[in-house]
């Protein structure tokens, strides 16, 4: 039997938020269907912050209540308060993700607020969500968790005390992410390890980011690990305003094919996410999209796991 | 104590053979030096082959000779046959690459021989340089191990079973090359240990290229599974002519950046081989360059290991 390995594309998130053009609503739409239809399970496709802020987020609503008519698709969204859970959850995302970084600097630049004030602020997210009619998963996401391009190293046990406060505040699941691709392989195992053995199966997912080119043999580390649930970003999208020259995200083709090229099973046709970045350059055409299948096309001997 | 690992440098030869641009004498010299001066061991500088058939590699026999004054390096060239070879050791080279293709198309196209012509070849020229006053390593390097562009999947028995003949013929080392960039990590991990379980020690040495985006997550592989020597080229310079669009060897500076940052110990400086990267655009003003740390510099994190 292959075992299962979750891909989460935030490529509408996390990639567009940063872009240079802005993709019209409609196109927007289509191509989270078109990604969703490709056989991704999992799509963060918003965030719910003020428009001033992140102009390119303002149709969060509208893209999350559009998301939830996909079939069988979890619909994410990311909110980094109670204010921005609620909306999130009002426009229907099936599950909230809520920043929290680890190093002071990079908290106050994006969130102003300390570490131990966020997580207070989860646990009121979290309390909120308990007493709605329907359900949402939250996710706390550890930002900065392999370094900071503020604060600079930043310790293991610093992540693993804000996880065990993240667990105590009653998150259904912590993910780590690696915000500035500073991060290494034997980082990965490492840091893996301490947050495992503080919060157990609670850790779900790693959030890797390509700045260095390390982003495929970091997720190699945490598969390694045992984790089996990665964000990535079709093309590469994103980056870190803070890191400059940054490259963005994993990018979610080639993920796929090394995962399906190593016997874990994504439900993913390759194929289908290729033709996806037609739909992406449309709406981006100003923007460098990366990646070697996007480049090289599916190599002849790739076969898929299941 | 720190493990060591060797980095061998193959931008000169792997990279400019299929550049664009046709770097000057005088400033590939240069840039050679420049690498052997921020601490790389070995650079394989150039390769004996008919200069109609790769103009950018006529230089070859200057090329080696200047790179041979050049303190502590190991001056490494490519030759395809007896006569290649006995100008590359005639120049001074201290070890010479022998390719042998696995698969019978890319033999062909690449040498116009069978596999096992070649390995009768490298029989001949391990042969020749045993009885020459001033020694030199023979390595060979077997293309398209990982599958081919023309061929498709490539059995492991057959890299394994040449694995064996090159042995047999005398080999002092052989290398696995992921000529076309197909490889994934599992089958990285797998044939290194088929191919180990054959030849032991003498297997040496990875050459991977970064075509689907995987070079360095199946780096990590082989240093899993005790590899502890990679071809690499500055700023992921080369390609292959049988993979359109693929991009080139895994990028050098981002290959060390990985290994100091786990622990490894490479002898690079890191900021004198990134300054390298200037002699490399001046030599190639129309070339693309990658690589992570190129564009985004060095974490403010990094520490290196020894």
């Amino acid at each position: 039997m292959t075992q299962r390995v979750t891909v989460c594309e935030v490529g509408p998130r996390d990639g567009l938020q940063i872009a240079h053009g802005r993709m019209p609503t409609a196109l927007k739409s289509r191509w989270i269907a078109e990604i969703a239809a490709a056989g991704v399970p999992e799509i963060e496709v918003g965030s719910f912050v003020p428009a001033r802020v992140v102009p390119a987020m303002a149709d969060s609503a509208e893209i999350v209540r559009a998301a939830t008519a996909l079939p069988g698709l979890t619909v994410v969204a990311l909110a980094p308060n109670l204010r921005g859970a609620q909306d999130a959850h009002a426009a229907g995302s099936h599950k909230i993700v809520i920043p929290v970084s680890v190093s002071a600097g990079h908290s106050q630049a994006n969130l102003r607020r300390s570490p131990a004030e966020q997580v207070a602020e989860v646990a009121r997210i979290v309390a909120w969500t308990r007493e709605q009619p329907r359900p949402a998963r939250i996710e706390g996401a550890l930002s900065t968790a392999f370094g900071c391009s503020i604060d600079g190293v930043v310790p293991a046990s610093a992540v693993v005390t804000l996880a065990e406060a993240l667990a105590a505040a009653g998150v259904d699941s912590v993910s780590l992410a690696d915000t500035v691709g500073y991060a290494n392989p034997a980082q990965v195992r490492a840091l893996v390890r301490a947050v495992r053995a503080a919060v157990g199966a609670r850790l779900e997912r790693l959030h890797l980011h390509d700045t260095m080119g390390l982003g495929l043999a970091n997720a190699l580390a945490g598969l390694d690990e045992g984790i089996v649930k990665f964000d990535a970003a079709l093309a590469g999208l994103g980056g870190c305003p803070f890191a400059p020259g940054a490259s963005g995200n994993i990018v979610t083709e080639d993920l796929v094919f090394m995962l399906e090229s190593m016997g874990f099973s994504t439900g993913i046709d390759l194929a289908r996410l290729l033709e996806a970045r037609a739909t992406l350059r449309a709406g981006l055409p100003e923007d460098e999209l990366h990646g070697g299948l996007g480049r090289a096309g599916i190599p002849r001997t790739f076969q898929t796991a299941a």
